[in-house]
């Protein structure tokens, strides 16, 4: 779609891409549901970025240095959830610093933070949550008294959903860009029956992304249809076009 | 901690490996929460078989072409969930012929089964339902009319999450493997204080499948600990071994 977007000149509009790094053998193993997915997907949506990717990998160095490295090299930024506290299966710094090749160091501001919380007397533990890779970037993080940890275009985030929201809320105007338009429509009719207006619809408006979310079980419609461009201009003109193939009575509503 | 378990003759015991592969614009871009992961992970986990990625992508075909070799050379089976509709954004099956090489065929036993299903009638879009990769394999899918099918080591399951749910429960003996046993300390001890027993369990058990998991504004307790072993007899010595090491007064309860 996006190459398609290129070809028809809409490329003015700005596309900022964004992978998210899930970091924790709790969530592959069933343990915790994973929350921060669905967050980051609907607030980078609503900053205008295209969420690329999701990963969820185990608490292991190598995984996530490559995985890391992989994402910053192919999106314009990389987001990690957890693996940042003080115990032996907290290994994103070093996974994250391996990805870059960097060596880990006590970062003297976030020691100074630490001293600060335990009033002077700090521990192996206390230490390990200021030992990031050399030539980090902080960014202040709203209520959080602990900064985020930016290095080259990744942010390091917290997997505790409430420290994951508050981090990533103070960070996303960094990420805005131009917004996504969207309009929805649901129909009666089955896919099998619209397919071929879709298509005939991809062919006239290549550049627009287009949706197709069957629901099994809804008296209300059977098929959501959701029509999206970063140009509203064009964004309305498929939306009529689409509108104008599908039968009268299949369109049940639309948004 | 796997390669732990071989060092420590524990190897008797199968582990098998597997990779969920989500394919949908609609959850990267925050329209639809996906809840598959969620179920596969516990449902592979009471099975005994050990989750190693999730990865979720766009329907790309080059990109789930990559995805899908990449995690059916590196686990022992896979999973996809999602883009098997008869529109123009389910392309899974282009992308998993794509992963190994394979043509794109109409499948006389699943066109069989959607002529029956449209009473004869089969447009274009029906006959995409029917169109798999070359020699696949195809199981009964319990109550679900459409099989699952099966392509090397790689089950392409639908995303609606009913239909995802009913395939993989019909496929999950196939998985089953030796069991994880479990055992769950609740601390009311901060992470930081308790890090270093960590670290020596670690040490004196380094098999042992250990995590650490701070919750916040819980009065119950601060961190979970969670003990996991195929081996039921190494997992209640190191528990018995943590419990010694931890505070009296920190350990809230166990399971």
């Amino acid at each position: 779609m996006r190459a398609g977007a290129a070809r028809l000149g809409v490329e003015a509009m700005r596309e900022r891409t964004c992978a998210l790094v899930v970091i924790g053998n709790e969530i592959l193993s069933g343990k915790v549901q994973d929350s921060n997915a669905w967050f980051a997907a609907t607030e980078l949506r609503k900053a205008g970025v295209a969420l690329m990717r999701v990963v969820t990998i185990p608490d292991e160095i190598p995984t996530i240095a490559g995985e890391v490295a992989y994402c910053s090299k192919n999106f314009d930024f990389v987001l990690t959830s957890g693996g940042v506290g003080p115990t032996h299966d907290d290994v994103t710094m070093d996974g994250v610093a391996a990805a870059f090749n960097r060596m880990l160091i006590v970062h003297p501001v976030l020691e100074a933070l630490i001293r600060k919380h335990f009033a002077g007397s700090v521990n192996k533990a206390g230490l390990k949550m200021a030992t990031v890779p050399e030539g980090v970037i902080l960014h202040e993080a709203g209520d959080i008294r602990f900064p985020t940890v930016q290095i080259e275009n990744v942010y390091v985030l917290p997997g505790i959903p409430q420290l994951f929201e508050a981090k990533l809320a103070a960070l996303i105007t960094r990420f805005k860009t131009d917004p996504y338009y969207l309009r929805i429509i649901y129909t009666s009719a089955t896919e099998g029956l619209i397919a071929e207006h879709l298509d005939a619809c991809m062919i006239e408006f290549p550049a627009l992304m287009l949706g197709s979310y069957p629901r099994i079980g809804s008296p209300e419609y059977r098929v959501k249809l959701t029509l999206e461009s970063k140009d509203a201009e064009y964004l309305e003109r498929a939306f009529r076009f689409l509108v104008g193939l599908l039968p009268a009575d299949a369109v049940v509503k639309t948004e």
